[in-house]
């Protein structure tokens, strides 16, 4: 099915990183329409850290990237954990039909040819362009879900379990499986998986909650103990608050298969003993979004004691979005979620609240049939 | 078979840092017997670049620890790349007997009792013992191989297959099961593995050789091009010069299960690049013996492309000391070593050329039956 419809999407953009926190109702003109291309009208989207760092323009010493390109709007819309229904699907779409109810996470596109595309890590694609903010081959550059509609690739468009409302899948596209995936990835093949979790913010209260499902014990780790009762309440069985008790790393000596870093810099973690307490071989992932200037900064001794590694891991396949729906479908956790209704003053709180780290735990953007006068 | 032969072992042992490069013929008295215990009449001794660091006292702050040691010798004899024959076993010894020549790497005991012991983890248990310069639980400061005799558990006496000759097998007890241990680990399971070696020396050389022996593409990375024609002796695919191809990681892209770094730095490599090129959550794995105020400094977004992890490896188990010896009998390669005859003004030889880097690519002390009137 070839359309043309929508011919203009609305949502809300800047076109000056100093005017992050006012982002303004616009019109612009989609991508391209290919044949793998899903149209989706959009009825909420989470807010994500990510987009802060964006619209800031801070992992780049140049211009917003919109305002460069060929063709395509001169100003950016964010967004990237959609949840709409289909509207118009490409003539080689297969994955969706018109009228079903999908995901879309951080990432829209792949080159769909490559090892990675053909070996579930499309996330790793040399090729993939991101939900907002990226180039695509021909220039266009990326709009995101603060949006009527929004336009991506049939292979990052997930089918959605009925059991779950909107609201809580939105969180679930980027943060929930940008955990998810080191987490599966780290616990498969152990007989007793054990995962740590550093910060209980937005990112690291789905990991416990997910870790939990997937069967994983999960000890919680924050500086202190002011979100000891949340932790426990999303399921951690135990909760260490690494400012006030400077033993825990003995105590917890090879126990883990992942210790999963939610928190946003790594430079001023205790990086030493989060190391030494995990099993052989076994992994410290980082998932949490890097400041600029963050460093990884380790001592090649540290690692001597269990030949353990330091990475990061970035997003997850299709096949794992659909497996972390199902989880969720299946074991009944939910993100915690306070909804906002999409305006330019809803838009405005929802960013500056979570710049100011006030929101417990994730921001759903909702609303948008009324606001836009879609959904009909 | 409880023994007390012999009570006195010889060796050639410093009290002092200040003399590394001049270590003096010495009578010692060996640990405690235990019932696991095998005495080795030692025939040969490889020459391992940590003897430098450990006689150089280089890692610690504190005084030599047989200085301080409760019980046992107040000098410290080096060496654990040790081939020799058992002349002693304790009660319970049931993997090696009297008459047997085996090998002995860097462990010299563990507790056999925990997860990592039962594990095939053996080199990570928290209370292993180095075959020198490392405290046994009753204070004794165990003593290397560059002496008469050496005594250690027999679960670190490896079974010594007849086709390969003592001297090749020496340096394949420390260094060649360092390599080993990571390669086979990060290559198991692909189906087109390749591997890329950093540093074409002493771990190096057999790096590449025991990557090909199991069936790995393997590039080697030095700076220049001065070890080229060697590199390709020993079997590497192909080489790169990476002070003379500043575009080298480009044509590497998505290759590599594993990059082995094996030169004793990592504060001046290019990690960016070298991570650049690992497939999706593949492995940087150091083995070279870092400098103290060696470190590890990375931004976390450089893991970002393809979830690459960075880390180090110690040893290997005596599992994999055994397979990496079959793989030596059954494909033939062998260490490329130079031979020096025991003596103070050998054992200071080795040291010192070893200290200048002057070695291709390996020292085995060897005469020992003849130097310390053994072998009858």
């Amino acid at each position: 099915m070839t359309v043309d419809y929508p011919k203009e999407f609305q949502g809300f953009a800047i076109n000056d990183p100093k005017d992050w926190d006012h982002p303004k109702l616009t019109k612009f003109e989609p991508k391209k329409f290919d044949a793998h291309d899903v149209d989706i009208e959009v009825e909420c989207c989470g807010i994500c850290a990510s987009e802060l760092f964006s619209l800031k323009n801070e992992w780049s010493s140049e211009p917003l990237l919109c305002l460069s390109s060929a063709y395509g709007p001169k100003s950016q819309v964010v967004g990237h954990e959609v949840v709409g229904k289909v509207v118009a699907v490409g003539d080689k779409v297969s994955l969706c039909k018109v009228g079903d109810r999908i995901g879309l996470g951080a990432q829209a596109s792949s080159c769909m040819a490559c090892p990675r595309c053909h070996g579930n890590n499309e996330q790793y694609c040399a090729k993939s362009v991101g939900t907002y903010c990226s180039k695509y081959e021909d220039g266009y550059v990326s709009q995101g879900g603060y949006a009527s509609h929004v336009r991506a690739h049939e292979q990052f468009c997930f089918p959605v379990p009925e059991q779950i409302e909107s609201e809580y899948v939105a969180p679930l596209m980027c943060g929930g499986l940008t955990v998810y995936s080191p987490i599966k990835r780290s616990i498969q093949g152990s007989k007793e998986p054990r995962v740590g979790v550093i910060g209980i913010g937005g990112l690291g209260h789905m990991a416990i909650m997910i870790s939990k499902a997937l069967g994983a014990h999960v000890v919680a780790f924050s500086r202190s103990n002011r979100k000891r009762d949340d932790a426990q309440k999303m399921g951690a069985d135990d909760f260490v608050a690494t400012g006030e008790d400077k033993d825990w790393s003995q105590r917890y000596m090879d126990r883990f298969d992942l210790i999963l870093n939610c928190a946003s810099s790594t430079s001023d973690l205790d990086l030493d003993s989060f190391l030494t307490v995990l099993r052989v071989n076994k992994n410290f992932v980082s998932v949490g979004l890097p400041e600029k200037d963050d460093r990884f900064n380790l001592s090649p001794l540290t690692f001597m004691g269990n030949g353990a590694t330091v990475g990061v891991s970035k997003l997850g396949s299709r096949e794992e979005a659909i497996e972390l729906l199902d989880l969720a479908a299946k074991h009944g956790f939910r993100p915690w979620v306070e909804t906002i209704k999409i305006s330019e003053s809803g838009v405005h709180e929802g960013l500056t609240r979570l710049d100011k780290g006030d929101v417990r735990y994730r921001f759903t953007l909702v609303g948008f049939h009324e606001f836009f006068g879609t959904g009909k």
